[in-house]
């Protein structure tokens, strides 16, 4: 295995943004998610700052989240340590003094496009700027609007971000809900730019799938993904009479961004970036509850099954028979991996640096 | 724990015919059982021939059960790769070039006696000649034949065959249903034939159990096992008037096939052998429920707690005290672990000739 | 690990006496509970007498507590061996000599202070002058007593101690119920005292808490846990006016025992020690809810989230910040510690021993 592993997405890319929670979800009480293995609590200040500190008392492992806010400081429920907003132990109920050990890792975070992001590897390097482009999130999207979805699923999340980067599912998994027979056969284009990579797929003279309101006519229409470090997915999507320019539309994006919760388990938070006031109630919910149930019907129990049929083997390791439609899955995970495999060189660059001190 | 791993019965004999089903629970739908670890997909063909093949995609290893048969093919229903009965792609939906590593494993099947057995082991050894024999499941059993049931145990199946192989437990564990007082104490007398292990049981001047015409009154009676590799098992038995010849009925046969799912969980098939049209539905139906509960109240606790408390450790390496009775079950222990440190030579010597060839 | 291992209370101390069971908990009926990760099945002789022996039998490790018991010999409910209360085989079924595997481990066990104490090192040490003292509980508890109280915990045992030895968390886990903001902040004195490691905390001028007769008024109050080995504790506490003298009552006691179960489970006794006749009902009933409701509320929830946030980690390994409120704690782990690496020595001389005697 030891050549497959280096090979391959075990562990996470550790330096880069992570959607922690949509900023609906979190408030002025305590917060908790576990990310990347690590149980995380979060919370806001008076000013609305968010906050996101290690869920775990360094004095006897606690989880903060069991206890009270009080003026920006966290009290833990069993012993009443006291830390601040950058992890610090404000308060020993022992009196004595704070042992250096008493404190939790706080966590850059950051909110942009209604989402908030967390940098979970060395704090130095969490620069605002990396965090993925999610600009297609409108600023007022609507008493209605259906972004701040979210969903746990039962699998590692890079096999969720093979299910959305190889769209060819579509027209098999959710055929009769999303998909079509003719919108089968059809090669997707791979490219990448800025980091970025993208996965176009072009369907000209096909029928218009249930969710148009050209359902059933002759149309082109088009789904690009666009996968963004380390595991945010937009997707821009459109159906128009044949012919007729294949111009996206803003409301036609869909947002797809995971974070892994354990090796098995992943956190799935969806939407789509139409405007909806309360009279686009009705519209809302109809696109909510279709996409919801591809996902909860088709797409989970399907990569679900996957995650058990592989048994936490890293896919490598498994030969997978790849396809031509599997480019920019797998372009994805090469990515991944590398991201991986240079935070641990880094790492490792490190540690010869210090013994090289040492010596 | 080495040495004893080596003469244990850790792994399974894989070039042997196990029970996968009853050749009624598998018809023209996609049907799924894990065996020895491996999941397996059946079907039928048009024609009624019974194909097995590995229920897992080679491409992003969905559970081909989950997707649909189309005029004899296997259609994944996650992309849309399609498998013959041979277990090759026939169908890319991507269009490219099949890659080699597109196959999923297709298993020798054999239909006989109504069962349909498997062999899991090298392809080319599978000889339908080897298949254990159950002739005594009589052709044509009847509408209401009392064959065909089924139960799912949380235990390893060799502790099954321990069970089965050691009748003596009848008069503890089924005392007051399948035995009395009568019936302790009579001696084993065991014995192979042509591979073949024998434990018959005779028990001359007894008191009839429950189920016998004969219950309550004086008696003679028999019962006895017979194990066939790899975990076959028939009961012959019988009761008659003191000093009656011991003729055995065709109909007092039982039969007690297992096939292990995983290292601690067995499927375990039975039934008996009369002839049982309509008008004997009722007796049918009191041999079938006497049959189950005896094994669902009485056996399965027992056998689940004893795979419980050995914790998933082997037989022998807890050093049990091995009695008169258990001579059978030893034998038959004994015997799977020679078929398997067998088929582990055979693997070495194959990788040490690859060897040389290589050097 | 290695370092950190050797110096944890990673396994348990085997040489001293656990509580077992209260002894009303255990009557002439084969009761079973797992010990220190055995299995362990309980009964009385006619006379009374506790007998305790390992709950598997030695022929196939059916657990011993589902068959019956004969005049104080135990029948095996799967092949009917019968085990004398020494453990010895002294009947085999199968009529042959019995072999000397076929015994199982009786362990010595002790009835004081209405409590079944066990033994489960080795037997020539079960001393039982070494029973921890409760004599604290009356012989004569009335019949409306608060002690035979039981708990099962998920958590190791040792995070269940902890919490007992620092009684600081009462102010914070149990705030508004048993503590209250006056109680913080008071400063533990920790001695060592015949092997019991005495953890006393002095509380004047404080205000009375709610379980107490002066509840809400000005006091001096105390709470002084006392560990014996291997995880035993006494509370003895009061509330006093002001300037009071502060005598002890012997109602105002409580004990907190814990046995292993497994690594992250545990067995928890506790009650009181005053005397309730069935006119003292309704306070009786009062004590033994109001402290239920703190345990199973309260505490639970904590040590078993505790147990679950290190994951099986042993404490020291995860660096923990040390307080002065830890120290009685600390004690009592290094205590338990120091045993275990005792008896691996004394096990490793013997060992040593037996291999001179080899060579």
């Amino acid at each position: 295995m030891d050549g497959i592993v280096e090979e391959s997405a075990v562990g996470y890319a550790k330096n880069a943004w992570y959607m922690a929670a949509w900023s609906s979800e979190v408030g002025k009480t305590l917060f908790a998610r576990r990310l990347l293995d690590i149980p995380v609590v979060f919370f806001r200040e008076e000013d609305g700052t968010l906050v996101a500190l290690e869920d775990r008392c360094p004095h006897r492992f606690a989880p903060l989240h069991r206890g009270r806010l009080i003026n920006g400081v966290v009290e833990c429920a069993y012993h009443g340590l006291r830390f601040d907003t950058a992890g610090t132990c404000v308060h020993n109920p022992a009196g004595d003094t704070i042992p250096p050990q008493a404190r939790v890792r706080a966590f850059p975070v950051c909110e942009k496009h209604h989402i908030a992001w967390i940098w979970m590897g060395k704090a130095d390097l969490a620069d605002p700027a990396l965090i993925p482009d999610f600009s297609c999130i409108p600023d007022e999207p609507g008493e209605c609007a259906n972004i701040g979805n979210y969903l746990h699923v039962r699998a590692n999340y890079l096999l969720e971000i093979d299910n959305l980067m190889d769209l060819s599912h579509v027209n098999y998994l959710h055929h009769g809900t999303l998909g079509n027979d003719s919108m089968r056969g059809h090669k997707v284009k791979v490219h990448e730019e800025g980091g970025a990579i993208h996965a176009d797929l072009w369907m000209p003279g096909t029928t218009a799938p249930i969710y148009s309101p050209l359902y059933g006519q002759h149309c082109d229409q088009w789904t690009n993904m666009i996968w963004m470090a380390p595991s945010c997915m937009r997707l821009d999507y459109g159906v128009v009479s044949p012919g007729e320019p294949a111009i996206q539309q803003p409301e036609d994006v869909a947002v797809h961004i995971l974070t892994p919760e354990t090796g098995r388990t992943t956190h799935y938070f969806y939407g789509t970036c139409g405007v909806f006031g309360t009279e686009q109630r009705e519209l809302a919910e109809m696109i909510r509850a279709a996409q919801t149930a591809a996902f909860v019907n088709e797409d989970n129990p399907m990569i679900e099954a996957v995650d058990e049929n592989m048994g936490g083997a890293d896919l490598w390791s498994l030969r997978p028979a790849i396809l031509s439609s599997d480019v920019a899955s797998v372009r994805v995970r090469r990515a991944i991996e590398k991201m991986i495999r240079r935070e641990r060189e880094a790492t490792s660059d490190e540690v010869v640096g210090a013994e090289a001190v040492v010596a």
